[in-house]
């Protein structure tokens, strides 16, 4: 049995390992400073489909069968697939899995998927509803622009605080595994609104739920940023981390030195005209599974907190006048010998 | 800890009790067959909110409080809520259930909903890691009239297998009970699709899902569809039903004097001019938590499957020429001496 710590953190008993992940991702990505870290990437993002919505969908497909590959299993090894992304009624990962013939829990957490499949997947693993189970997400850079913004063919200009949606994937095939890292304690973030209303500002929306988040897990567990390798934020980008740290200092946690946001890593700064970072579900996915998993390989990394966050409006409550309500769901991610 | 039985199907060990429930519907709802059974209703179906999108939520808000309220609990006593819903970013839930400050999984399944948020505030129960959970959805006439067809303004005919979106809610809580109806298996659903194309046929696309998992679930289980008092489908309305009948007699399976939909139940076929039946997630919610309950309580049933279907499409998917995949979730609701 789990054990529930606090008020909203649950500490895992059976801790599932993660037995493999894949990360697949655009061009710009590939370009970026990490881009040699992804397991592959696709020249003009299309992936060989007509319509950057079945591009995605392909890449959805793709990043799965890779990842169960390298775990050297087959799709018919594995018990349940949790995914979701970006898209109206999440067309990403329903198009994109539906030829795997494997059980399938759609979510919607926006940009805080990733850690939200692996929490739902690690809970139906640990309470022996799934021997193996994989968790994924995915964002577009394309489809995101028409959907939420304007078709790129306007060439729209791009406010300083905009981030750019990551075209990538990341998928982990979480099982019973040795000496492999697990996930450890779990923590379901709480929906925050700061009632911004800035929809090129998703920063500094997400960046109160992700300090509630962590908030709410120290607390729960008795531990201290100190405690942790690194703790990485989903997509705050550069505004968003700004904020994070302010809002924490306030709660008397500082965590400037021991953190780092997946939007700050995945692109240069300067070089590469990103604004304020990466996001996109697609964003914290693509970094957990390439350069985050490889750091846990080489040893540098053995135990870390995974925190995804996601701005949960749509076009739709924006234009209704409606805030940007944030939430971050946060994973302890650690080496265990069991 | 759980037990996975067959391929597809969990059977839960501490098998969480439905300790509250509530439904709120709207109006056309409230005049239909079962309208009495409902706990409220709106007479403009606004429900004090000036668009239906803000009304959608609102809807969630007091579903979700009425439910909590009925179980003799408070907002503060529940570890996770488990919500999702039709429109786009699920901003049903998310508007809906921000107010509540309760950890939150959000789920996007389409119609079939209420059975995912089920499964899923099941596993997490079952395992250990919450001790209370809400699941709920919704669905709304006017908004997904507008997201997914056309604006009512518009005065649109409607096909003869087109089906009427249910205005209505439906949350169950979900906790440690005595001689209360509980969950004792799951059976999550796979993608289907069998090529259907026509968005007013929403009932075809989703009976094959319900047929292969009930297929499942009756092969895993070893069990007959005499070994249940009855097995309610979610939405497949009249179209589907019958074409669900045809696919499972090809696999020698005969439900048709144990079988219902909630999609045929809500209406009145002739009288309320609902064409094939009613649809949306709201469907098979707002009928389980209150016809399906109440017989419950009377002791008419002892033992069902409840099996809320999905169309996993959007309307970009059906522009770009892609069929509607559909998948159903299972959920097998029985009284146990516990």
């Amino acid at each position: 049995m789990a054990v529930r710590i606090g008020k909203r953190t649950i500490l895992l008993k059976n801790k599932p390992s993660i037995i493999g992940y894949a990360s697949i991702v655009g061009k710009k990505e590939h370009e970026g400073p990490i881009g040699d870290e992804f397991d592959d990437y696709d020249e003009d993002c299309r992936f060989g489909e007509k319509t950057f919505e079945k591009a995605e969908s392909r890449l959805q497909t793709n990043t799965a069968r890779l990842a169960i590959k390298k775990s050297g299993l087959k799709e018919t090894d594995i018990d349940c697939i949790f995914a979701g992304d970006l898209l109206n009624q999440c067309i990403g990962s329903s198009f994109g899995l539906r030829e795997l013939g494997i059980p399938f829990v759609g979510l919607y957490g926006a940009c805080s998927t990733m850690a939200l499949s692996m929490s739902m997947a690690s809970i139906m693993l640990d309470g022996g509803g799934a021997k193996r189970a994989v968790a994924l997400t995915s964002s577009h850079f394309c489809s995101a622009e028409r959907q939420y913004r304007f078709p790129l063919e306007y060439g729209s200009q791009r406010t300083p605080t905009a981030q750019w949606t990551v075209t990538g994937a990341g998928a982990v095939v979480l099982g019973e595994g040795y000496e492999l890292p697990c996930i450890n304690a779990i923590t379901i973030g709480e929906i925050e609104d700061y009632n911004i209303t800035d929809a090129n500002n998703m920063g500094a929306a997400m960046a109160p739920a992700a300090a509630a988040t962590l908030k709410h897990y120290f607390s729960d567990t008795g531990t201290s940023p100190d405690d942790y390798d690194i703790i990485y934020t989903g997509d705050l980008g550069y505004v968003g981390t700004e904020l994070l740290y302010e809002l924490l200092e306030r709660e008397k946690i500082d965590i400037r030195c021991r953190h780092n946001d997946c939007g700050m890593l995945i692109y240069d700064k300067e070089g590469q005209d990103v604004h304020a970072g990466g996001s996109g579900c697609g964003c914290s996915a693509s970094v957990l599974c390439s350069f985050i998993m490889h750091r846990f390989e080489s040893g540098d990394f053995n135990n870390i907190l995974f925190v995804s966050t996601g701005a949960l409006m749509s076009p739709t409550s924006t234009m209704q006048g409606e805030s940007i309500p944030g939430i971050a769901h946060l994973v302890n991610i650690k080496k265990i010998d069991k």
